[in-house]
């Protein structure tokens, strides 16, 4: 009964430090001191070497240290029955509401381009919320919190979602009614999980079903979006500004379009951080529910892959 | 019994047409129209030139076509006597309160910062805005407005006001007490009316008493802010970074060092625009009150200038 530690972008030491003193029994190994594979019976984790778990024999368990699991369901190796949990957290959430919020007031308000054209006085129209139509592709934990949000601030606000939700204020569509949501998208924000079925869903069908001149908002995966059907929106104005967080390769390659391109507004993947220290008490009492036979918190559904 | 009606920087036809339909029997002038300026009682005027409104012996009422004053009160020439209005509106008060929670949360995201140097992966740390304090200069009816608004999206908040006001949740200080404020606003909001005592109000005293690293966002008039303080402010790092809206002159001459400051993010007096065609309401019926001998809406006190 132990757990491994490990994550692609941030030391863990205080982590494991914090997270020892709420399991002082259990032992903790961070990667490279792993002796006894076999041994480990949980593991936390943000973005494994894909193939990695295939020598841990008896693993039950791999905890996402976030919101998303597709750093953990995209490996083909991955051990048969296991469970996987992802995060939820009211900071994470807010942070994301924060984030699409600010995003969607600077394309009603063309912010973005005087910043970035700072040289000649030349105010540009601006929209209000309530003439601003936000469409959501997916209302899970983070989707539902994000439209609500946007709706409490005066936005004209839709949601897709593959079963159907129901939200006070919000026009909800089911798996089948995307065509009828999103000729009525100024703005589309995608807070999808990435799954077989969303890879590349971000394309040219989508873009065309828009009204003229949108925007487009990706704070899910960079694989979501098909980079050529963007540049190619973007060029006949079909969409008239793209704010990415989120990239297929991070970080984004030096010499890739998006950082040149006048119309694309990059931020670092930085929409919702989680610390892992932020997070320590959920992965901690999740832990205590398995060694306890109890059913864990924030499991993820694997067919659904969310 | 006519209105003259003139604005520095909008066509007035379609405004005219509409107030003439609202007031069938009054004759309306615009500017180079007037050969009796006697028959004047009544102006409404954005930027008249200085000194204009001295021919016009019967003027009684000048209204602003915004919520702002200061340009008819500064013309040392005014009339004596007259009264002055402004416009009080909820969707130019709604606008104000998008457009500083839009700068503050840029502010606290630094994602001005990613779209002007749109060059490098460099993810910056980012506060929420209950970890982050905001301070407003003037709690009018914008001041107050902006004040709630922020509140409700979670920033700790506070206002400074010449008569003290009383605000659910938000921290009041009187005349006498901006010192008290001061060191506790890590965003600090100008939203004073220009008088005699608030221009150049926005100086090295004001910048000193602030934390460390601070933000200034000016959507009032820029008479409030020194600029050469602001300068020193900027580079000793006291101000991390100012978001200004309003200008001594508009449009900003093309040579003025804001345009080039790394720190200064600029956007051309567009908070809150006032469409002549959307307050012709508000201005028909306060003038029906005048020639109904009833007390004015949203009369100015010429004493205190707002």
């Amino acid at each position: 009964m132990s757990i491994l530690l490990l994550h692609s972008r941030r030391d863990l030491q205080e982590f494991k430090q914090l997270l020892q003193e709420k399991l002082p029994n259990t032992p903790l190994y961070l990667l490279p001191e792993v002796t006894h594979p076999e041994k480990i019976t949980y593991a936390i984790s943000w973005k494994h070497p894909h193939g990695l778990f295939a020598d841990f024999k008896n693993l039950k368990v791999i905890a996402s240290f976030g919101a998303g699991v597709d750093h953990i369901l995209t490996d083909p190796e991955l051990p048969k029955n296991i469970e996987v949990t992802k995060i939820v957290n009211e900071q994470l959430t807010q942070d994301m509401c924060d984030f699409v919020l600010l995003q969607c007031l600077n394309s009603i308000r063309q912010t973005p381009l005087y910043f970035r054209n700072q040289q000649a006085w030349n105010p540009l129209p601006y929209q209000t919320p309530a003439a601003t139509r936000v469409g959501i592709l997916g209302l899970g934990t983070l989707g539902q919190a994000v439209a609500k949000k946007l709706y409490e601030h005066g936005f004209k606000v839709s949601g897709w979602s593959i079963s159907k939700k129901y939200m006070q204020g919000i026009t909800t569509f089911a798996e089948h009614e995307l065509n009828r949501m999103l000729p009525n998208c100024d703005i589309l924000v995608c807070l999808l999980p990435l799954t077989e079925d969303t890879k590349g869903i971000l394309n040219q069908s989508i873009f065309d079903q828009l009204p003229n001149a949108s925007t487009l908002i990706n704070v899910a995966r960079g694989e979501h979006l098909n980079e050529d059907d963007l540049k190619q929106a973007l060029s006949s104005g079909q969409i008239k500004a793209a704010f990415l967080d989120v990239f297929t390769q991070e970080p984004l390659p030096e010499e890739h379009w998006f950082w040149t391109h006048p119309s694309v507004f990059i931020t670092p993947h930085i929409a919702s951080i989680t610390e892992p220290t932020a997070v320590v008490d959920q992965l901690a009492e999740n832990y205590l529910r398995f060694i306890n036979g109890e059913a864990l918190m924030h499991k993820v559904n694997l067919t659904k892959a969310y």
